[in-house]
């Protein structure tokens, strides 16, 4: 268990502070996690990573000359923001473009998916390789499905060695995708842990018993049974693994591999090191020449306690990248050629941020959007108790909190940026980036992305009539549904399509917005209050198959209210 | 809890295998631990250091250019033997002198004291430095009683620099000496560990309290309190480490500090950068300049939750060295200049062992001195039960046990070095080395030291008469005295103080050594019994103190058995 916090809302923000405290020599701090704090070579590129916190050397301590150039550090086993994606992944670039390369975990692809694209509109070039190395996270055909674990490390290094050398975005995406594919990884845990704060663990696992392909939050694994021996845990991994060979490798007679042993927290060096004695004998006699082994702490879970043993396919090129010299905060190889220092000219650029160009009608329309953002925030914090419990029905219970913090710093950030003369698009760039920032968690990015997408039909050109606010809303109700949900799943979308839906038909039937917004906001609500009734969809994710009937989704409740707030500002315009 | 294990005897044994496995670019296998696998300059000292396992990176991981030259890995918490240590240091010799550097533990100066005795008959220029870090231990007046903890590595490291700067023997003590005095440390604790196969673990600490001072191994501590916030430790840590300044340190103001923040095992990266970024800020309002500071596991008890700080108070010198490079399994800093692997012709090059030259007369005896030995061999298989029971009363019941590894081992030692021609000390010789590394604890040691002085009076020269014998008895009842037992401590020395005062006077009187030893027997037989009965002596040790009135001593009473058995071998002569 977590024992030793202060504020456990804190812990993340601490936890990094201390972090770079002990590794200034290889990190400094920047919005949204850490950065190489020594120079690289100009026109290389950039290996941008992250993840939750609580995996530690995951992902901080693997920031430093031969490994990444930066870490976006998200909450505590949750996954950064966009905006700390985005705000990383600029301190961290070097002009040769960005590869974003993280674990393959719905929160981190939400929230790097989105960075990547406004890195992009923002005219870096940015590639993305996600690490699929566990293999009892989904079957061979599925691939793509999988989790990645302790294969971060071998990805994240053959990617960053090829940096080093001055390979292009495209070889090193190439580079970083082969090692994906000739990465292969296998975990048990013996139990779970317990965050700052918690009474109880995360999960458990019963004592005495292993459960077999648990994933590093407690994600169901594929079997259970009795604790085994060191040595029939080292027969049960490398089983596992020579089982499922990467693809052309026909065999393990004659290949070379890389061996990681991972311990999670609480299972020690001393017994890995046990365990390992058994891994070199059976790879031995399976034929395969181990190159460069590493036993230790990779990632993390806490105090988890559990084990994972990683096979890393060579070949010449992956094996001239696994040997090349490291010096991170937690994990070095070789001897580097010490990087200067990053210039003081440097470290004080600060990270400007200007305001775009706008017109005089639609900075004119600022200030109504600020209202729209001052409405809803005054409409959620007059809920978010009401929120909390309805999401506690199916999901956490933070709804509430989560939408109260993205829809005041939203607001804050829109009147920020009015009062900066913005345009209409800007300030609901600037007010997206702040929501998801601090909202975090899913809601976060799905308002993120509607806001953006909005302000991108309004422009910041012109005063913005009824059918581009009509186009806005059609181009958030696309982007959202691109994050996977269908109308029917019980999610913020219920509400949303047919709201959009309502606004665009009467918009195009010649309705004035004021009239139009407040019909789509009606049939919102009536949308959003059916999703307590809406029969669970078979055979979808498990939660919106398990929410009860009888209480309505709290994203399609939070959206409808919102909306409705809406429609009351503008009819007092 | 320790989960993953074969055999738990084999524990120790497997875990070296393992970790030389995962580290031979480092490290290779030597009897009784490991050394570097890399070539050192000739005439450079050699660092060797040691102490129980269960403490990765301790001590094995620790070896490597830059650290320590070699380890000595003794069994789970527990001191390795005089042997391991001797087979360590000679073959990490370059030629210039060996330091001993290790933690101030009862049974770690037992048994690499002794090694430095043997080593310096051996001719090798040898001196000790031990490490007395936990200002908890001990008060200041007794800081020579204090225990080694996460101070380890900056003495380690300040000598192993000195050594590779080239300094001499005197000077690398001087240095160690120095790191030592300026090193001091305090830790906590929040729970315990249990050790492979054990059922309970080896002590607790109530839930959620945290006990100040206690030792890595359980020993107590001096105060118990609820578990404090991450700052809140991290106020004890540095209030404790700052009022008790090293010698010739006026006040914090101005002084530079290497600061280690050490976890034990579960209390997980995280959670110490918290402390860290607390522990940061107090030393900064001190006046204190923080140089290179490390925070992670560097000295560990399995998966023990709890945590130390330590503050190394730099000069200009310690902090050359502090900063010098390194480059070992767990333990990395900068850029070495990678040394070249050792030659095959070294890694070949088996210890070998000679016998020494012996004239006819003393070959002759050999094989009585065998037999002697057997006969104690079958008079402890006989018993090896009963003294695991009477063991149990006071100790931890492995007195039988541990009994029967020794002197099986030293009777196939001695039988070897008869038949290869021995003289009397030699076979005596072989023996003692067997029986305590073998053995192990303190009953192994004592033994080792027996039977050395017996054979140190008895010689490769001559056949030894009665007075020789005697005179040896006496030689190792004062070899005996000099680990600190007194009679009345319900000890071995119990019965072998009466044994050798009754076998010198009856030779002295003229008696045959037959019927000497037959009543030196008796009298040692009678005493041990007395054990029994005996007051407890007040205010000694624990250990002594609990022993029930009663349960005669294990050790006297074994002791006792043996030279009854030997008595008879004298008698069939």
């Amino acid at each position: 268990m977590t024992r030793l916090y202060n504020d456990p809302n804190q812990f993340a923000d601490e936890m990094i502070d201390g972090f770079v405290a002990a590794n200034r020599r290889h990190v400094r701090r920047v919005r949204g996690g850490v950065v190489r704090s020594t120079a690289s070579a100009p026109g290389t590129v950039a290996l941008v990573t992250g993840g939750g916190s609580g995996h530690y050397p995951a992902f901080g301590g693997l920031v430093g000359q031969g490994l990444a150039h930066g870490a976006a550090l998200g909450n505590l086993f949750a996954s950064p923001s966009s905006q700390q994606v985005q705000s990383v992944a600029r301190a961290a670039d070097n002009g040769g473009g960005i590869l974003l390369s993280y674990g393959n975990y719905a929160g981190d692809v939400l929230h790097f998916g989105n960075a990547q694209k406004v890195l992009r509109e923002q005219g870096y070039r940015v590639e993305t390789v996600t690490v699929t190395d566990d293999i009892s996270s989904a079957p061979l055909a599925e691939k793509h499905k999988r989790r990645g674990i302790a294969g971060d490390l071998t990805v994240f290094k053959s990617a960053a060695a090829a940096a080093e050398e001055g390979a292009t975005l495209d070889e090193v995406v190439r580079i970083a995708a082969k090692a994906n594919e000739r990465t292969r990884s296998v975990g048990v845990a013996f139990s779970g842990c317990s965050l700052p704060g918690a009474d109880e663990p995360l999960f458990t696992v019963p004592e005495g018993r292993m459960a077999v392909g648990m994933g590093i939050h407690g994600e169901p694994g594929i079997d259970e049974t009795d604790v085994p021996t060191a040595d029939g845990l080292a027969e049960l991994f490398v089983g596992s693994l020579l089982a499922e060979l990467p693809e052309g490798i026909e065999r393990p007679e004659g290949q070379r591999v890389a061996v990681l042993l991972n311990g999670l927290g609480s299972v020690k060096y001393e017994e890995l090191f046990v365990v390992y004695r058994r891994v070199e004998q059976l790879l031995d006699e399976a034929g395969i020449t181990i190159v460069e082994p590493e036993v230790g702490e990779l990632v993390t879970s806490f105090d988890m306690a559990g084990a994972s043993l990683t096979l890393f396919w060579l070949d010449e090129e992956l094996e001239r990248l696994w040997a090349a010299p490291v010096d991170a905060p937690a994990y070095t190889k070789g001897s580097v050629v010490p990087a200067a220092p990053l210039s003081a000219a440097v470290l004080a650029e600060a990270e400007t941020e200007t305001i775009p160009p706008a017109d005089e009608a639609s900075r004119a329309v600022a200030p109504l959007v600020h209202r729209a953002l001052a409405a809803a925030r005054a409409t959620i914090d007059a809920t978010v108790d009401e929120l909390g419990r309805i999401d506690a029905v199916a999901g956490d219970g933070d709804h509430g909190i989560g939408m109260q913090r993205g829809v005041t710093a939203g607001e804050a950030a829109a009147a920020a940026a009015a009062d900066a003369g913005a345009g209409a698009k800007t300030v609901l760039d600037r007010a997206a980036d702040a929501w998801s920032d601090r909202a975090g968690g899913t809601s976060g990015a799905l308002w993120g992305a509607a806001l953006t997408a909005v302000g991108s039909a309004l422009g910041d050109e012109g005063a913005p009539d009824a059918a581009a606010v009509a186009e806005g809303v059609r181009r958030a109700s696309a982007a959202i549904g691109e994050f996977g949900a269908v109308p029917g799943d019980k999610t913020l979308v219920d509400a949303l399509v047919p709201f959009s839906e309502t606004l665009s038909d009467r918009v195009a039937a010649g309705a004035a917005l004021v009239d139009a917004w407040a019909e789509a906001a009606e049939r919102s609500t009536a949308a959003a209050a059916d999703t307590a009734t809406l029969l669970p969809r078979m055979g979808r994710a498990r939660p919106h198959a398990e929410k009860s009937l009888g209480t309505p989704d709290a994203g399609a409740h939070s959206f409808a209210l919102i909306v409705t707030a809406i429609a009351a500002v503008l009819a007092e315009r």
